[in-house]
């Protein structure tokens, strides 16, 4: 048994309550952790091999031998390098204005989409994240590193979907609402500031969101798949976003 | 240790080297199993509970109990049917014709990210998936799930792409390489037939097909992400062109 008291520490981030509780969580590799280095957030410490450490130059991490940080972290790769980091305030959603984007999670689940969403949302500039409060959390290790470091930059903000969409629809913002029903992207309108709502592969919208305010729009499909992921489906809308705002 | 013979049988098919050698592969899960029923492939035999075999009417499963099952299937989840289907003959990549469009990939090895590309591939109507011989197999359990069935349904070719694409040149395809320098493909003419080639996340394109013939082009970016995933990359362009189709 390892006596390092930092492996119990690092251990118990990889539990949601204990991130909560704490208001920390785990970043971890070389490049996620050059990315974080970058950002506004506040880190609380660095645990790494004394080979990173000086490679990286965290001249105030804890060393550790690389089997305790194989332990401390939940990659099965990449875990010379791990930084506690603060999770920084939690802010409600916010109703777009002006060109903004938003785009609004219904129900995702898995943390890997929900960090590959983050990544996408960076990548074509949406201005806000929004997820539903029984979306996975953020700060899951899986979604850390799915989001490359998207994380860092994003304002991703839990709240009660429905609410926030008649809140966006009060500040005369437009709802579009993906579904496989709905109507073809390229002959709609799009119109902004915009909220663009996605729902989880195998739940849908939500009664609540699919019946309230907002237009159903689709990919058009030109084969013979059921459904396009969730993150595929975003990628694609975004993009008819982009292009329309060019 | 339980005696039960299929056991051996299937586990061996969790392996890249006893499915080439066997031709053969697996599919896993109700949904699945349903939709490769629907398709042409040829199954070999049939593994499930008694009561999911009633359930989907499989008057000719081997019926086991599900702890043998949860151990033959690679699923966490899902392992309560189990299909054995006979490999499709290989074919080579064929230049494309008259609008057809081919996505080709370099260097994929990741298989849940192969088998989220044939989805994509089939959702848009793309014609052909060429592979380069280092891809992935597409017959990794990790991708047949990941299709969704868009693997059965699909055209995945593999060979030599730097030569793959050179017979598409001769054949008057004009050839679009996704790279991050690459001009913003909203500003770009796209015409048919055509090959739309993406590369690795980690390794980009090989040099023989970044060096060879065909435009760059790019999803523009308007926010920060340093890269987008290659799925979600795939999902943008196919969505232009499937635009420029209309």
């Amino acid at each position: 048994m390892s006596t390092n008291p930092s492996l119990k520490f690092l251990r118990s981030l990889h539990q949601r309550k204990q991130r909560e509780e704490q208001g920390l969580f785990l970043v971890q590799g070389r490049k996620l952790v050059n990315e974080l280095r970058a950002s506004s957030l506040i880190i609380d410490s660095y645990h790494a091999t004394s080979e990173v450490a000086k490679e990286l130059g965290l001249v105030d991490a804890r060393i550790h031998p690389p089997h305790d940080l194989e332990r401390m972290g939940t990659l099965e790769q990449g875990n010379e390098v791990i930084a506690v980091v603060r999770t920084p305030a939690a802010l409600p959603p916010r109703a777009p204005h002006g060109h903004e984007l938003v785009l609004a999670l219904d129900g995702i689940s898995d943390p890997g989409n929900l960090g590959t969403l983050l990544r996408i949302a960076d990548w074509f500039g949406v201005e806000q994240v929004w997820c539903s409060l029984d979306c996975v959390e953020a700060y899951n290790p899986k979604c850390v590193q799915a989001s490359m470091g998207s994380l860092f930059r994003s304002s991703v903000r839990y709240g009660e979907l429905p609410l926030a969409i008649m809140d966006a629809v009060g500040a005369n913002a437009e709802v579009y609402k993906a579904e496989a029903s709905g109507e073809n992207v390229f002959n709609t309108e799009l119109k902004r500031p915009a909220v663009l709502v996605l729902g989880s592969e195998s739940h849908g919208l939500r009664d609540a969101v699919k019946h309230g305010p907002g237009r159903s729009i689709s990919v058009p499909r030109f084969g013979s798949a059921e459904s396009l992921n969730v993150a595929a489906a975003a990628a694609a809308l975004c993009m008819e976003f982009a292009r329309r705002k060019n």
